[in-house]
């Protein structure tokens, strides 16, 4: 379940990024600054897409570190361009281009916590389908949101990308 | 992972139904119609907040019968109030109570094909990971988004629900 799930991450990540894109071009053809995205929110208590796309790829990074045991490498949340920001995608879609099945051979059972848990601790299976898959989703989709919000012409095909349809039986 | 995540879901449509409540609470210390809420959408060719309701039940319903193979109930798409959302939402979380992870021993071979698929079919197991789950996710965090939006207090806490946090080893 682990890697057949963060490929289906990597794949929507790849989407995120297509997105991005489709946003600076669109903010060209308006004549106004691409990187304005990343500063857009939905409502004034919400992370802006900046935020958004750095959570949705620290979810995986993290998701990855606790699943396999190899530490994450921190990152600074510091990007300000659309250019930037594709970077923190990549690079974790590169992180998970580095990972095998076996990487995960123990990951339903690891002990997964965090300083503000106070000892608590979560197994690695209820991390990842209590927390990592829904917390992903919520930020790649609040992303999507804000650009479509802000007019940028994307649509659920966009959001899934290719999907692993078979032949009509002979 | 299909009756693990399907737990999940059922979660998370508990979560929905408890933001329904909150908007709905809302509305009336605004004194304005909640049902209103459900015409809202993010962009003017985005579906409202109704069809993000059904189509995120419809997505567990339509996955739960592929990946068992008992048939999918058919749903009038006729909420017009924010009681029917929420019974609509109740509707999935009673389906998903009947169902045992028996029902799901087949789930990762069965065959999936819908008929605008013109005979094209995909796995059970590439249909739940690269379709039901994005897709549910997709219409649950866009149905919170708008609620978002549109002055509903809720927050990450309310979208996660409660998690299986484990006490500290002794």
């Amino acid at each position: 379940m682990y890697i057949e799930t963060l490929t289906q991450f990597k794949k929507q990540l790849g989407q995120l990024d297509k997105w991005l894109v489709t946003a600076s071009e669109y903010a060209k053809s308006r004549n106004f600054d691409p990187n304005v995205f990343l500063t857009l929110r939905l409502a004034p208590d919400q992370f802006p897409l900046s935020r958004q796309v750095q959570i949705a790829c620290d979810t995986v990074k993290l998701a990855a570190a606790f699943l396999t045991g190899k530490p994450a490498q921190p990152q600074e949340d510091n990007e300000a361009t659309m250019e930037q920001a594709q970077a923190r995608v990549q690079s974790v879609i590169a992180l998970l281009d580095g990972l095998t099945p076996a990487d995960f051979d123990a990951a339903a059972s690891r002990v997964v916590s965090q300083p503000r848990w106070k000892g608590e601790w979560m197994t690695g299976e209820d991390y990842f389908i209590q927390h990592a898959v829904p917390n992903f989703f919520f930020h790649l989709t609040t992303a999507y949101a804000i650009l479509r919000h802000n007019g940028v012409a994307i649509g659920k095909r966009d959001y899934l990308g290719a999907q692993t349809k078979r032949p009509p039986a002979a």
